[in-house]
């Protein structure tokens, strides 16, 4: 069985880019063709919502899938259309998989012991896309609630060739009111970092990278550079890239010296790339999915120039 | 509009019991008649068990409806079935609602402000049971990304008359790996705790209690006490009662001088209480409706006895 951390790195050499494409469909921001075709099919608002999303979804894994190594759904978008929306999600995680893209699910779960167990049976799934019923290759985990919390999504993963991506250092605005509290010159990002350095050197075993991650946002680069550091066997899911304010620069960090270890994740900047900026202009709603493909090369080849991504 | 904060201290005047039943359930522990019947009505393995999950359930909702004031649906069991479960999840919210019980949903959701307005649109409904696909009445969530991500959902709960719970110490045995580090002798969930309580008394708008509560374990029953006194404009709510360890007198402290402030949670301890001890040798399998009546109401008398529920 491979690792997930070893797929991952498979898909990043093979398509050689971190640049990971988020899936965070909003009702208001869809192109016309899309909202109107699925409000012709009927049924309730949260029906005609999720009919939508999993189209523009599909449609962007269409456009994306011969780009990037990965997609990552965010699942509070799909929750928010009722039943009809998290079967859409489903739906999408498996379409995703097969265009033949590692599926990080980002939905920030944390429990509990057995009810962490119940989360990780629901999304994790490694390489069998019938192992768990929304089949991702990988999940973000909230560490709030203690080490033995993240043990259970760790050993799911170890069984079944998945991954998870811990929340370290996040990208918005008020990450430091608890995340930066410093305690004898550690802040308590820095020991969450070094607990998750832990499990995914455990769970390594000998090879480079575990496949317990971490979230760090690129919003920080002081702190991004430093974690690349602390944590050398964690790879790292880098949020907050485009519409965020973070740049190619901000994320050069993120990476070891061959280019590995990170992936950068863009979501409104690409999928709804149509609507604002010269790629608007360029190519406007009618040929919005030109507009996501244009999106998605300017961020590839901007990470190439401006990151040891570039050595891919 | 009436706040979440005032429904839930009138439902809990009204039954006299800061009880609250816990729904989790799981497929091993089910009755056998649960299980079979959901069986024989066919599909797959996820469709079976959503079925059942949502008739154990209602029927548990059947029982405890004129005797609690809360029920607590753990929505990971749920999602481990798949969009067939978040169905059922959605149908057991509604069912409980009807049975005039308030709903919070553990979810324990959280994540940046517009990806945090999705989870708020997508389980709080406050009083119209048609404000949210999962119309709970209130949600647990997780602080670890800062303030701002909590603002969402305090909005939205003002908005619409729900609340939320923020984890601030939880239950299990691993709770103080980031939670009890310490800064100039404030440990981080007492960074929390100060947090929610400024945002519950902004929300209380000069009442006793805002709808910003606060998740305290009752496994910790010396920072529960030390908490109820930190937090005087917070609402509790205490798992670990029962089968995770908690007694009525670890409890105690969370509550005010009128019993008044928090609910306690029971859920294993409650709905699979046919399985284990006195309860199973009374009543068995075959009466294991009885069983959850009669477990619920030791529950009761026992916090009507030792704490000052009592005063109810």
């Amino acid at each position: 069985m491979t690792t997930f951390s070893e797929r991952l790195h498979a898909a990043i050499k093979q398509k050689r880019t971190p640049a990971l494409v988020g899936l965070d469909p909003r009702w208001e921001n869809l192109p016309n063709d899309v909202k109107q075709k699925a409000s012709e099919a009927g049924g309730d608002t949260a029906a005609i919502h999720a009919r939508a999303y999993e189209e523009f979804s599909c449609r962007i894994i269409d456009v994306v899938a011969p780009l990037v190594p990965a997609v990552k759904p965010q699942s509070a978008f799909f929750e928010a259309c009722g039943p009809a929306g998290v079967e859409a999600l489903r739906n999408v995680i498996a379409a995703a998989r097969k265009a033949g893209l590692i599926v990080i699910c980002d939905a920030k779960r944390g429990d509990i012991g057995s009810t962490a167990e119940a989360y990780a049976a629901a999304y994790l799934a490694g390489e069998d896309p019938n192992a768990a019923p929304f089949a991702a290759d990988c999940l973000t985990v909230n560490p709030y609630m203690g080490v033995d919390t993240l043990q259970p999504f760790v050993k799911r993963a170890s069984e079944v060739g998945a991954g998870i991506y811990v929340l370290v250092r996040t990208s918005n605005p008020g990450a430091g009111d608890f995340q930066d509290r410093e305690t004898e010159s550690t802040k308590l990002f820095e020991t969450v970092a070094d607990r998750i350095e832990q499990l995914s050197t455990e769970m390594a075993n000998g090879s480079e990278y575990g496949s317990v991650g971490a979230v760090v946002g690129a919003t920080y680069p002081d702190e991004l550079r430093q974690l690349r550091s602390r944590m050398p066997h964690v790879p790292l899911l880098v949020p907050g890239y485009g519409s965020q304010g973070g740049t190619s620069a901000d994320v050069a960090g993120a990476f070891d010296a061959n280019g590995l270890g990170a992936v950068v994740n863009s979501s409104r900047g690409i999928i709804f790339s149509y609507q604002k900026g010269k790629l608007a202009e360029e190519f406007g709603e009618a040929k919005w999915e030109a507009a996501v493909e244009a999106a998605t090369k300017l961020m590839i080849e901007d990470l190439a120039t401006h990151t040891p991504a570039g050595k891919l």
